[in-house]
């Protein structure tokens, strides 16, 4: 196998994302006897925050896969006449099987020629599997357009009044699982003072991971941190404390999945509870 | 100074940023005395990867602030009739300078009781003194809407076909500035197999970085990277290479700034030419 060390993309071949973004009408023909697929970030659930490429590749699909995590707001906006496909889970135990009924679901649409979108909560390269899917139909023969979305990742602090970036507060930007290899505690990265960490999908260990970040990764104890719930749904709250409080505070108030945890010197910056 | 470690926050105070996304319309009211401002992310270039939030609340402003780094094709949605003051430059020298002009003229519009947008390329508050306008804006009495935008950070590595995560190769990312402390190199995070790290604004000083990676960070010289330039442009262009190879590469290609440079495995988990 030989592998090279350069490659100048200049756009000129099909496995390309971008050039199709401005002509998205002129590029995409139902007419084709093979099908079209995207790869579409569906944000963090207000539809608002639907990208504009998103809105229309909504609007034009023959077939549109989602899964439970896309949110109902977001799914409205699918025309009635739409062909829509959502995997019974992707939560718990059956990830595995819902994953293929998917990819299966979607790889018989495209062979029929139908334009095909995966709509997939928040960015569709930030965890939930999404290069996968590109292997996979890539594999078939497809190669997916892929639209960026709106991550939680920035979006849950955003609209909880925390810049992930400050200066003289923040300079750097980590993004961790809260769930490691076979559902484990991940790896805890140690303590920076000047990055902000957002675990996404970790709510439901933040005793453990709070207990590693102080024994494990010297996190201070009054650390600043936040658990953003439901962003960008009108229903959104914030639970605001420090790595020591978090999780008695959120075992006291209750908390409901999914939740951004958000831990670093940023979270208090344009609070006026500093 | 009383620090409290925990506030339940409900959204029911006006410090609030979600509550009136779904209902942007409804909320606005332009014969407000006082004015209104949002901070709104414009994205990485492409008008078509702008939220349908952002859209909306370019549509609807008496007066938009940018500066140079939004796209001309962003600037050119702006109705012909809506005030645009665009700070001269925001680049070089002169940030303060351009930065409290801005400043001065979006608090000007609120006392005469517009509707101003401050257009921010990318994510409002992933760099870029997002945060920084918050506070000069609340600390005159107005608390601006932040809007999340779609940050090139993700976007460009997207666009160029990689997933910032990936299962089994990569299960964290991380974002930093290419520029310290007065222009500094800035800190380089020591490697870990598993993260993918992107450099923002790095890549007219990539032969220091990438020398520091290596250096100080214990970078393998064949770890992949690429370097992606104009994201979501018509002209984007990816230069590949590994933290070994790609100054060198650049030397000999030329390279057009914004670049955004990322590095780790999952560079080329989706590549042909792996």
């Amino acid at each position: 196998m030989q592998k090279k060390d350069c490659v100048i993309n200049d756009n000129n071949d099909n496995n390309d994302n971008t050039q199709n973004l401005c002509h998205v009408t002129n590029t995409l023909s139902h007419s084709n006897k093979r099908g079209n697929i995207r790869l579409v970030g569906a944000g963090p659930g207000d539809p608002k925050l639907l990208t504009l490429s998103a809105y229309q590749a909504i609007q034009e699909a023959d077939l549109i896969l989602s899964d439970k995590l896309v949110s109902e707001e977001v799914l409205e906006l699918i025309p009635k006449h739409t062909e829509v496909f959502i995997a019974a889970r992707k939560f718990c135990a059956n990830v595995e099987a819902a994953q293929a009924e998917l990819n299966r679901v979607g790889l018989d649409a495209l062979n029929l020629g139908k334009y095909v979108v995966r709509l997939k909560q928040g960015d569709p390269f930030l965890f939930g599997r999404g290069g996968e899917e590109f292997l996979f139909y890539q594999s078939h023969g497809y190669i997916p357009q892929v639209i960026p979305g709106v991550s939680s990742c920035m979006s849950a602090p955003l609209l909880a009044n925390i810049p992930v970036t400050h200066r003289g507060v923040a300079s750097q930007f980590l993004v961790c699982t809260g769930t490691g290899k076979k559902n484990t505690i991940p790896e805890i990265p140690a303590y920076n003072p000047i990055r902000t960490t957002v675990f996404l999908m970790a709510c439901h260990r933040i005793r453990d991971i709070t207990k590693d970040l102080m024994e494990k990764g010297n996190y201070p104890s009054d650390c600043p941190c936040v658990v953003i719930e439901k962003a960008s749904f009108m229903d959104q709250r914030e639970i605001r404390g420090t790595v020591s409080t978090i999780a008695d505070i959120i075992d006291r108030e209750g908390h409901t999945p999914p939740g951004t945890f958000v831990v670093g010197n940023a979270c208090t910056v344009l609070s006026k509870q500093l």
